[in-house]
């Protein structure tokens, strides 16, 4: 019998990662794109896809994890689309489409994030765990929510950047989100924290750095106290560049714990296990699009949401 | 074939509702139990279930929808528990056991708010829908999520009366949540309101009832928003005394309009059903409670955590 091959598709606002394999440790082809257009884009993703197929023979599926908002309702007129996007060109652009007719495989289908946090539950930092949250935190916020092993969606997908934080005493920066103002995204963002200290998180040092780590932190925490109470996670999974500052984690655990104030009382959420860094960095994106490929070859379609 | 017949039982902080039916239209007993000391209590409601099965027969299944906090982890030793409760006497009690042994059935087990979820899902203002939530604004503020139609479990339950709403600008009432001071219920809940004001929302009017209104809906559409971000919900259900209060629902529903600030752009956010008043008003726990019967009966115990 031969081995499965699934193709993985990660588009993004500046790339697109797209590659063959069964997991991140078997991974035949990759290659990267730069998003442009998005006919020419996608017609260089195929391309990509038909000369391995030509090459090494057939896939079983492929998955896509995008760049939103997307339409995930598989009963919706424009299920698979980029709809109203801020990226030049992507307003209502069918992504699934062209790849299943040019393909003749099944396609699944989420965004980005959900993506990641798919991929953090096969064979990252939420491995075992049916209840999770992965959260990035780079330029913007974003998160995926997994219940029961099944990626949250309802009306749209969450959006989970824009969560109120309130505010630190003294905090007079106004916040960088273009709807909200001071969301957590608005707060803690790497473009909020870029334009709050007049350079970006990775330039910090000294004082500044220990008031930057301090904020952040704190508007994390708040946003993380947020989903725990709405969900009851097993664990909160962050990625992403500004995540990855020195010495975030364990402040970002000690102001959770603050918000949390020990209601209700779960041992649990005192594990440093409970807020852990992601294990696959940028794979985790393209980690993701494979376990859509998985899903939708299983029959699973993990968007399918018959009476919303 | 004999019509199937459940027990509901849905204990509260003052008092305890049993009933015993298929539906909130098909109710064929019921009786009300203060709620004392919990042996006593517990012998109460077995008292009544054994006397109604030997005047009319068997019951297939009993729902228990219980006050908290609760353990709902099928594999935790103390599993169907109360556990830290407030209340005197009922910290560490079984409340599942005794039922089970007495009267030999199965049992479902959940919090009240989740019941009452449920039991809105079911018959009430969320029927039809997967994805939802049921939130309770009286003396506190809970709520239950529902997503592809089970009750949303993950490390314990869900605990939205303590999420972050930010303040009001200008609001210098400190909160009364002994945990938090200033979170949703701490600044919404019924007990903030009288505290605020001096008396219980019901018996406010005037400018005073107005301004009270005013500030009531900014911070449950604060709450609202954080729930709709981090799950999207296809709907969210309000009910309990102060969600009561006259001319609420339009408040609320407009300041969550703000809230959202358009992001995402999703028609039906703007939809007056997309927060709609809850429709089985005191009736809500023990149809939930039936619901969790229901679902015991047909061997779905939607508390099965294997994992956690």
């Amino acid at each position: 019998m031969r081995r499965e091959r699934f193709g993985a598709i990660e588009t993004g606002g500046t790339k697109t990662v797209c590659l063959i394999g069964s997991s991140p440790d078997d991974i035949t082809a990759r290659t990267r794109i730069t998003t442009g257009e998005p006919k020419e884009t996608l017609a260089q993703v195929i391309s990509f896809f038909q000369e391995a197929v030509e090459e090494a023979g057939p896939l079983d599926a492929i998955g896509i994890a995008s760049f939103g908002p997307v339409e995930l309702r598989r009963s919706h007129q424009r299920y698979g689309f980029v709809t109203t996007s801020p990226k030049p060109g992507w307003q209502d652009v069918d992504v699934v489409g062209p790849v299943r007719d040019a393909l003749g495989v099944p396609v699944g289908f989420d965004t980005d994030v959900n993506g990641a946090a798919l991929g953090e539950g096969r064979w990252g930092a939420a491995a075992g765990l049916d209840s999770y949250v992965y959260m990035t935190v780079g330029t913007g916020v974003g998160a995926g929510a997994v219940i029961d092993g099944s990626v949250v969606h309802g009306l749209g997908h969450p959006e989970m950047g824009h969560l109120v934080v309130g505010r630190r005493p003294g905090d007079a920066f106004p916040g960088a989100c273009p709807y909200h103002g001071d969301c957590l995204e608005g707060l803690a963002g790497g473009a909020a924290v870029a334009a709050r200290w007049g350079r970006p998180a990775e330039q910090l040092d000294g004082d500044e750095l220990d008031r930057a780590l301090e904020l952040e932190a704190a508007y994390l925490a708040a946003g993380l106290r947020n989903i725990v109470y709405t969900i009851a996670p097993q664990r909160i999974v962050v990625g992403g560049s500004v995540a990855a500052l020195p010495g975030l984690f364990p402040l970002l655990r000690s102001k959770l714990s603050e918000e949390l104030a020990g209601y209700p009382t779960l041992p649990e959420h005192a594990s440093d296990d409970f807020v852990a860094p992601a294990a696959l960095g940028p794979l985790a994106g393209p980690a993701g699009a494979l376990v859509l490929a998985i899903q939708a070859h299983e029959g699973r379609p993990s968007q399918e949401r018959p009476k919303s």
